[in-house]
């Protein structure tokens, strides 16, 4: 019998480096964002609010994160998996808390999941940038 | 004068029945889902969430049951009767735990709604395979 | 560099002997009960409301297991916590989901948290030997 | 006319330092806490979980940095406002978000409010302490 199921969640060293060069990115582009990491279950595990980061910018950086890894699926994604299946365009997209535009990645280590990120605070290809700032973080670790 | 309405509801035998069938189905399939079983009211009477079901799977199995059987409607039959209708295609998709998309059947016994199934956790097209194989308990009773 | 925590989830098998092995006291007391388990992150796994369950106590097995599983702690054992404790008796208690009577128990496997079961319906005193039957399936595993 | 009021809010690059030395704080007590900052408005400015720390700190650590900036009160301080004044012991607590026990404090700046820290995770004294180590890096500024 199979009494459980093991999992991996995204520690906080890992979370604080990803949001860190995640944040260096925002600077660069001159813009203010709001940057969330969450962990496998979508938990808030680490989040920063640019100054000047508009307020809506808040829940949806959150949101994004949550989006992408309660589904594993990178928010971007969902656009083109919707746009020919009206149903699910009209209806899926108004799950609580489901982002469908870009800006929420899953966190994966060695293949699996084990959180999320998510940015807000500009035109969401503003968004991936930073978040891609952030991953860029996995490819370096040891 | 009427003094009360009498009305079914399913049974946790039954219900647990049809979420084995349906379990069985998903394992089948190969993909992890979430299971919601609930009675005529549309409260909460069953619940399996299968290892690996992706966290957002657990409130829209539960909320597709719910639509099911709070409009006795299976989930699928929505989209068609709102598309060519603007004020419900734009507004009634906003009713919270209305699901529009397929994956949540009413359960009828002897033709009567007693409660209703929701799936989610692939396509759409597989939550329904996944309740379907769970009504054809509903078959096969007595 | 720590990348990740890993951490145990209750398989489905699991939940579901518990489930059961807790309806079956249920039956025995006479009473119907609710009975919710969730994961460790406090995600609703498996549930089961007995026919005849009380509408307000599907809530409170689910609230009862989420509080066992999100402070790995038994509902019960609050109360004592709290009672010489007048800014937590009067505070802590509105938390949200958080119940502090009897009737939540963490799920430990071989010492580790991996969820929490939660039984609602009679006296919490009924309700925490409903508990105790489901969580005896923990002793005779393997 | 007066046209506007103005306001300060705390920076990142503050929130960030007290956020380390409150997590500094909490390894040294060797418990896994939730430490939040928010802005004076009461909005999410920054926030840690660390490793371990229990799934019903996350919201309470947010809501004690909230209620400290949202009315500019130390949160412990409440309960000795409230002990002998019935109606708001009995209707006060109720508040959403409002928490009535240790662990959140204004955060200001040259005596004026700019934000607020949240900590939850240990006894409301543990959670004092770590966002005491955090408010420490107000005292030497510049």
């Amino acid at each position: 019998m199979e009494k459980f199921v093991e999992s991996k969640n995204i520690s906080l060293e890992l979370a604080n480096k990803m949001l860190e060069a995640a944040r260096a990115k925002g600077e660069e582009l001159g813009m203010p964002f709001s940057i969330a990491i969450v962990d496998k279950p979508g938990n808030l595990k680490a989040f920063q609010a640019m100054d000047g980061a508009p307020v809506l910018s808040l829940d949806i950086a959150q949101n994004k994160a949550f989006s992408a890894a309660a589904y594993n699926r990178a928010t971007h994604e969902w656009y083109d998996r919707l746009k020919d299946d009206p149903p699910l365009l009209h209806g899926l997209v108004h799950t609580p808390r489901l982002v469908i535009f870009g800006g929420g990645y899953p966190i994966k280590v060695d293949g699996e999941l084990v959180g999320g990120i998510g940015v807000s605070g500009g035109h969401y290809t503003h968004d991936m940038q930073v978040c891609e700032a952030g991953l860029k973080v996995l490819e370096n670790l040891d």
